[in-house]
């Protein structure tokens, strides 16, 4: 089986160029497993469609995954590494609808069109003793950000910060602290519901810039730094967001699913 | 640059089958990164010698590695894979000198010879308010083996456990925790200097071995589980300690070692 692992700001995947069918849970954990197998956030499997191509995207522990803004750039150098696709404009297709893609033939920056922002309710994010009023926003997932947290660096983001109220998000919800960097340009961590901190949230990236521009009244674009690298955000007038970043492939090659065991299997 | 990745019993390496000239710890740095580059507990490259095959063995942070049990196997199976190499017995150079080692043809376990064990001091061992006596043996690297832990599964080895004398292992010690399966079958747990507990340890799988035959004055073939997987341990009339395990390799392939970057660079 062909694979090529790659990642988007450290958040790192295995892609299948020619998976046969349909990507099976199991190989997905068997995979992801970064003993005994290639190791990765999450498998991205190339799935031909009579309009182009489809990204049939599933977590490190299996599960149905909708989008996500590094992996689909990821995904997006693959099909032009392996001259699936030309450079220029494509449009990917994935759970969450049709996304327009635009690859540059030398290799730069990847932009994603992410889709457009709603508002959702705030929150009070606690972390130990200290509380914050936290804006509410989704980027098709939910995100609630923080952005008077002082020292970004002294969070302890080893358990998920608490929220009030409790049942404001039923499914979880990732939660964003931000520092100003410069004008438009801020730095952030992340938790994220089901994995913890991170090292790249693209949707948060977007959650973040979108939070900030709000809260100022403009729209410029934005740079967002994230643990594992550096990402753009702009919002359009048409409501769009478009995230930008780097999409590295490591390695490609042959792997053979039949020897590799999971340790959760 | 062409790569292989595999593991024996969890413990997973790159190996590198035509590096031309030395290691460089930068590389294998990167190399092992588990997000930016490939991942791996380390790198191991095939250096071509008038007699065979040496072993440059790097651990992920770049510092040089004496022997690995578990990666020599891998390392041999490599050579097999590769065509270096037929299979049978063949002697591998280490920087603890030439290992003499046995493939064989179907794929099964792959068998070590490890060297003679030496008796150290015994020494104090606590975790939290419990204490055992540990027996000190040296496989290469000191190890000190605890017998009379109790339940394994309860131990915390998030810390490292607290050795008295504390200046009896001035360059660290690994330490194993052992509970009886069977006659002759042995269940571990290891807290490795320098990298807390992890899923394997080859030396300390032959340790425990070797110190419970020595408590039992026995010497019958032993079995050691380990959490990633299952060692035979052999200790001959001659003195001489023999490991068996599996090797899996997991894929192959080209990677572009200009493209990875490193957290810690």
């Amino acid at each position: 089986m062909r694979f090529v692992k790659g990642h988007g700001t450290e958040n790192d995947f295995v892609v299948l160029p020619d998976l046969d069918g349909e990507l099976d849970p199991d190989l997905v954990r068997r995979l992801c497993d970064r003993r005994a197998g290639l190791g990765a956030d999450g498998v991205l499997a190339v799935v031909t469609t009579p309009d182009g191509y489809f990204m049939d995207y599933r977590n490190a522990d299996g599960s149905l995954a909708q989008m996500c803004g590094n992996g689909i750039r990821v995904f997006a150098r693959v099909l032009v590494h392996t001259g699936l696709a030309s450079p220029g404009e494509m449009v990917i297709g994935t759970r969450s609808g049709p996304k327009r893609v635009c690859v540059p033939a030398d290799g730069g920056d990847i932009r994603v069109e992410m889709g457009s922002p709603q508002r959702l309710s705030d929150a009070v994010v606690s972390i130990g003793p200290d509380s914050w009023t936290a804006a509410g926003w989704s980027m098709g997932n939910p995100h609630l950000v923080v952005s008077d947290v002082g020292s970004l660096d002294r969070l302890d983001l080893g358990r998920a910060p608490v929220i009030d109220p409790a049942d404001a998000f039923p499914d979880g919800v990732n939660v964003e602290f931000i520092e100003r960097v410069g004008p438009a340009h801020l730095r952030m961590r992340v938790h994220e519901r089901g994995s913890g901190e991170t090292r790249s949230c693209g949707t948060g990236a977007c959650a973040v810039a979108v939070a900030t521009m709000a809260a100022l009244a403009e729209r410029v674009p934005y740079l967002v730094d994230v643990p594992g690298g550096c990402l753009a955000v702009e919002w359009r007038s048409d409501g769009q967001v478009t995230l930008s970043g780097p999409a590295v492939l490591v390695a490609c090659g042959e792997l053979d699913p039949a020897v590799i065991h999971s340790r959760t299997a």
